[in-house]
């Protein structure tokens, strides 16, 4: 699927014209991509959407009829118009690998190369990088709750229009969810389909237990029977037990039964009671409702005994405190070699100047902190690191600490330095990294703050850059 | 852009595959499509994304691409293959225009057709109503706080994905919305497009002056500054007014200036001031950072002097309690000419069977109150009728009240019944009938409740049915 240049904020194409215009264009420039606060009021983030962005960079030219249109505005020189023809993002990026766990104020990614090329990306790189990488971390929090219970992606209906329905599928699966109800999201990037029937499956029949019937002989070896279109225990699980035995005498078993109202963590131990008296303790019992990561939670402290959940709403649209969106911006960092600075009257919204690499400490197979510092610093054991929110407060890294290097060069020149990870390797790095993370970190309420510290010599540069700002040099 | 028919839930493929294997097919069914709640907590939702809906319902056929994919899954037999490749949708579609305002409980989109053809656009059709449905009606809510002053949708960096942002640009502006920031949407809907420029732009440059010159250099008659890199009032401001200036001599006027942080209620009403001590009363003010309705409405009662308003995260992801999502759904009402019901627990919940039509009742200018009845009845002043979720609940409709039909048939045998609407004619609709509701039906907080009622035979029918399920029956 092409992600059309188009798709872009109008600025984008004002300034690239503003850029050309004043000869700036090919200045060499630097932008951050970051977040201000985890999603959720939550102790993380799970990055996702770098496949979608790399394959849009790589794939960036301007059609004859998207450049008519352009023409036609009115507001674009023609030489203008001609330079977009060839305009195609020769730059490097710099970028994890998606299902890393990462943190408020990291770069995520860092675009480098002509002021021109590096700048027109902002939006569509905020577009892909913001849904998916919210996605991927609604998805780690929902998993998580489930505690090794598979977790399948429903909310195709409520998503925003198509591609937010489709982008949420693949997301959700970094962040650990199994599969997924939505069919092209199946065909396009291979996940797993599932599903099981509508309340108007079984209204359309003369009743419930005929409707049943009437799935099992279609999908004899994989039917999920919807038990509570009438009554859930009076009706539908004893109608759902009757088809699993005479399924079982035709030598097929039943699948499961999905609950999808009422009080779940009860339905559930009672569903479990009674398919288990009736000598069936394989059917699975699925969950659905308006699920999310809280009410998971509380149906397995009240002893629920849900096999599967189907979460829609709250996943596709990201809902919640502190949901709905991820406020990730792209900030521009360095041009013509020299480090750039946003200010504002709050310090904790000032940027981090000049190009930096993020160094993850790992010990003891947890990970410990994360230190973002200049590219050309060297960190360790005994260093002091600095609050970036708050530069008086500051620590010193331990003694003997093992500093990795958490992104890496993934595009030089406008292509690809390396080959496409599959989904299942992204969601294996995200369930590793969040099983290394301290616990009170995964907590949903009021979670431990996880540290990320600038290098001395970043913050002495921020210092710097925001006293000249102030003296108005 | 082709919707393509595998975005869809599974179990909508195999409830069709199971209709098939027993005979039921083309059994003549109807669904209702519609909500319970209406979204933001608010008055009222403006109805938005029936064209693309038809779009939909018109173009449905599977590519061989798309059942070799099903094929592939093991889950469908052959023959059930073979039926997909000449599946088309042949119903009977019955809707408001876009436009309109709609509220709870009332049939939205009425599907009529054989039970295959019915049943399997559900997910489409909700996919794509829900999302369009729910930011109309949050861009209907914004354009009403900003009372009069042009919003532009400036949504795309935070939308869900490519398509999320597109449909938000369509279905805003039938919400009121005048223009968008989103390229692609002006190209693909004829939007009005705008902007200004970033942060990025000024940090480029040796200083905000130098920046500011070149951007009204590049565009000497459509500038906006953006005045809050530094400092709003002791820099931003002041050097704005010297290029306004500096273009005045030059032939040309700067359009306006944009403030993105800080108290935009002071600093517009600074702002403003200062232009107007300049000489320049024409230089429009734009606000932009995290708005929505309850914003832009202390922005005013503040005497705030924002002349237009640039709203991005809160409208395209709809942010807000009872946001995120519409909860729309897809219920069966009839099947073979038998009214079909959903019951719950919860008598507000059940359904309102049989086909219907919804009437709306018009006076003095204003509107009085809807009433769904059954296809075939007849209305008059002087008849009780019932409140949908409390049938203990009925009141008499005046003596001489005018009813008009909401909704008409839109598709017949798969095809358009007229032609398309242009986006500005649905706006005006949109507009027109939120002036004529009572006005307490606009507040934000606690709004008054417009009364939706059901005939006296629908109400009957549906106990009717009630009882019938509760005996079993």
């Amino acid at each position: 699927m092409r992600y059309p240049p188009l798709l872009t904020d109008l600025y984008e194409l004002t300034m690239l014209a503003g850029y050309l215009e004043e000869g700036m264009a090919e200045k060499q420039a630097a932008f951050d991509l970051f977040f201000r606060t985890n999603p959720f009021e939550g102790g993380y983030a799970v990055f996702a959407g770098l496949e979608p962005a790399l394959t849009y960079l790589e794939e960036l030219r301007f059609l004859p009829d998207e450049l008519a249109y352009l023409q036609g505005l009115g507001i674009f020189k023609p030489r203008f118009i001609e330079f977009l023809r060839e305009f195609r993002f020769r730059g490097k990026v710099t970028a994890p690998p998606e299902g890393t766990v990462v943190f408020a104020n990291e770069p995520l990614l860092t675009v480098e190369g002509a002021l021109a090329e590096a700048q027109f990306v902002e939006t569509a790189l905020l577009n892909i990088i913001n849904f998916q990488t919210l996605v991927a971390t609604k998805a780690a929090r929902i998993t998580h709750a489930a505690a090794g219970a598979p977790v399948m992606e429903f909310g195709l209906r409520r998503a925003h229009g198509p591609d937010g329905a489709l982008s949420c599928a693949r997301a959700a699966c970094v962040g650990g969810v199994r599969s997924t109800s939505n069919v092209q999201a199946g065909m396009v990037y291979g996940l797993p389909v599932r599903g099981t029937h509508a309340h108007s499956w079984v209204q359309a029949f003369p009743n419930e237990l005929a409707s049943f019937r009437a799935y099992a002989d279609a999908f004899p070896d994989s039917s999920i029977l919807l038990v509570d279109t009438y009554d859930t225990l009076k009706s539908g699980i004893p109608n759902a037990i009757t088809v699993a035995r005479e399924l079982r005498e035709q030598g097929h078993e039943l699948c499961g039964v999905r609950l999808d109202s009422g009080d779940l963590a009860f339905l559930s131990r009672e569903c479990r009671r009674m398919f288990d008296e009736a000598g069936f303790p394989a059917v699975k019992i699925v969950a659905s409702n308006e699920l999310d990561e809280f009410v998971i939670d509380s149906i397995r402290e009240e002893g629920g005994r849900v096999d599967i959940y189907g979460v829609g709403t709250k996943l596709a649209t990201c809902g919640g405190a502190g949901g709905g969106a991820l406020g990730g911006v792209y900030k521009l960092v360095e041009v013509d070699r020299l480090p750039k600075l946003k200010v504002t009257s709050d310090i904790a919204k000032a940027t981090l100047p000049g190009k930096k690499r993020v160094l993850r400490a790992v010990g003891d197979g947890g990970l410990i902190q994360d230190v973002i510092c200049l590219d050309q610093d060297e960190l360790h054991g005994g260093d002091t690191v600095y609050d970036p929110c708050n530069p008086l407060q500051h620590t010193t890294l331990p003694a003997h600490i093992e500093l990795h290097e958490l992104r890496r060069v993934v595009m030089d020149n406008g292509s690809r330095t390396g080959g496409s990870e599959t989904l299942d390797i992204m969601a294996e790095r995200c369930h590793r990294e969040l099983s290394m993370l301290p616990q009170g970190c995964l907590r949903f309420i009021n979670p431990h703050r996880y540290k990320v510290s600038i290098s001395g010599r970043l913050n002495d540069l921020r210092n710097r850059l925001i006293e000249q700002v102030r003296k108005g040099e």
